[in-house]
């Protein structure tokens, strides 16, 4: 019998997906869940972006450009602008998600054995991409106690070898919700730099900041030309997760025409879901303003509930719709398993996306817990009483 | 300044994409192109699926499961059972066009520095697919004297090594259009269950089958149950290429269980498509029916038109919408490129896939070239008598 990759076997299944079955066996026994454990948010997608698809004369369903509709990537460059960043549409190949986009900027820029610095906690389907294109991540450390900070450039550089390509932040960060500042973007700015590495930053929570703080994306940062990579994505932004809308950008040529050959190998990103891509950048302004009010009004109660739990760590995410904390437990992976199995208040229970899956670091985040505030306030009010509820009787608590 | 990576530099740029900007010209010049270049179908997609999707009520266009619709996946068993394979929901993973499928084989079947054995000439993007994921490509030569025929097992023997891992072939093929008979999938099944290596069947042409030949997918022969990984999509089926939606289909449970953690890591395929996808399995049997007549009509006259022509050899093929031809000229890409740019009968010429790029053993198909039959019989009948005139008067007609 032929035997599987090594690669294959090495992609550790995420912390949530081992508690798919147990979230099935609550709801089977008619337990209500609250899903604090995903980013799918619950805000409409644009109707008007659904209508283009809807309404659009279709007779043949065909390939797109393997970059995505020039008209579509046109259009993107009044976006970029809107925020100070000077990118043609020559510099965009639109993606299936910025998952595609990630994996294009690994397999353009790493060769297997390559390696990439990533703070961690980090996202974890970095992983898979690493792990499909042969590359080792090397993690460096984000402390909870400095609110996720980036760590000091003097730890990125002790890891420094001869092998590392890239050094990768999300930003505003999935799982931490750390907004990255520019001084913190320019201190990278210069080790990558002095060293010839590659910046790759995910920037699909761009618009998700908070409390008047303002976003530097590395795309407006000069001197990061050659250096800077960017994924992009309409899911969050939009509401749009299940589009598979995302884009790789970068101004350095050579990235974008070696990424180009990857996205003709795979022909062309969805065609219905680039119509409503398109179509995002026709809606009025006011949808994007009142999706971060509404978020920027969870994030306060989130934050402010978390706090006065006893034992509870939760910094004050400036960014995306995440926070990362610290709870009064043994094991989060068994607390988060417990919460679906063993506990019920008013007759319903939370589902939290455990630590340990963010970090790379064997043996940390065991006490932490990712949060995404995509419910609206009041279950999120729901959800925070079933924890707070839950961490006064879970028999593991510390 | 950063490097990019090394299989990004080796991933060669398709003989295609390199007769785009002439054609672009040509265009400018107000010259006609009949485009024989390329397998984008002119079939309307079926209404009824497209409708499906128009008349969808969305309100949060959120993430499907990450193996697709469940309800879709369900449903095509019964499209699987029709050919006589017994395949479960579970034996299936909903991908991005059949690329992303093969992409998965890949990842969870292959290391970096494997061997996979491809029959050439090959569907070009194989190429990239084997690059990305760091594997070897080594080619067995079909012959086009033999019509392109699986060469003896005794060929395949030599080339196997430790570090083999599968063999791939695609069925009907594409680029040459020959249909694999049961006699040979035999062959290969002797051949992989004796070394424990995968099969990879690319059968996304599997409806389109002429001359009443039968046919034999390897999903249904007994005994490959852990090698066979068979790749699909409805891209061709449906002329709905720009859905992108394929699927990877095995009984190895281990291979599915490996490919679903790849699938997670790009959280799932496009919503909306998988929509006209699960609508299409609806769809009147009248519908591939027409097409595949359709096809056969444009594949006599294709056949017999080019025989006619003196020095050009053109095997019959019976499956899918490609012939592969020997022209009587010194090299098929200046003929293809003369073509666009030096050429024209009636106001048109005609483009076409240059041989070389199929081939992965230096120096082969320099005077072969592939073509679709993908336009209606009397632009196709107007496009050969552009290539019959053209091949009078090629100054590199040997």
């Amino acid at each position: 019998m032929p035997t599987i990759s090594n690669r294959g076997n090495s992609l550790p299944a995420s912390p949530i997906r081992k508690l798919v079955p147990f979230a099935e066996e609550a709801k089977r026994k008619g337990k209500k869940i609250y899903h604090l454990n995903i980013g799918q948010p619950d805000i409409p997608t644009p109707p008007s972006a659904i209508k283009a698809v809807q309404e659009k004369d279709i007779k043949v369903l065909a390939y797109s450009h393997s970059a995505g509709f020039e008209s579509y990537r046109r259009k993107m460059t009044d976006y970029y602008k809107s925020f100070g960043a000077v990118i043609s549409h020559e510099d965009i190949i639109i993606s299936t998600g910025a998952s595609e986009a990630i994996l294009f900027g690994v397999m353009s820029c790493l060769d297997p054995g390559d390696e990439i610095i990533v703070p961690e906690p980090f996202y974890a389907n970095y992983n898979g991409f690493s792990i499909a294109g042969g590359v080792t991540v090397k993690p460096i450390t984000a402390k909870i106690d400095d609110g996720f900070a980036l760590p000091p450039i003097s730890a990125f550089e002790r890891l420094i070898t001869s092998k590392t390509k890239a050094i990768m932040i999300c930003n505003p960060s999935n799982p931490t919700g750390y907004l990255y500042s520019k001084e913190e973007l320019l201190a990278l700015k210069e080790i990558v730099t002095k060293h010839n590495l590659f910046l790759f930053v995910d920037e699909v929570y761009r618009e998700f900041c908070y409390g008047g703080e303002e976003y530097c994306s590395v795309l407006t940062i000069d001197g990061l030309e050659e250096h800077a990579i960017v994924f992009d994505s309409i899911s969050k932004r939009y509401s749009a997760c299940g589009a598979r809308i995302g884009a790789i950008v970068s101004r350095n040529k050579h990235v974008i025409a070696t990424a180009m050959k990857f996205a003709q190998a795979r022909l062309s990103p969805p065609t219905f879901a680039q119509i409503l891509a398109e179509a995002t950048l026709d809606v009025e302004s006011t949808y994007i303003e009142e999706a971060i009010e509404e978020y920027d009004r969870r994030r306060k109660v989130l934050v402010a509930r978390l706090n006065e739990m006893e034992g509870v760590t939760c910094p004050t995410p400036k960014g995306a719709f995440y926070t990362f904390v610290r709870l009064p437990v043994d094991n989060t992976d068994n607390f988060c398993k417990w919460l679906l199995e063993d506990f019920e208040h008013n007759g319903a229970t939370v589902m939290m996306a455990p630590g340990t899956g963010f970090y790379a670091t064997e043996g940390l985040g065991k006490n932490e817990a990712r949060l995404a505030y995509v419910l609206n306030i009041e279950d999120l009010k729901a959800a925070l009483d079933c924890l707070e509820a839950a961490l006064k009787v879970y028999p593991g608590r510390i």
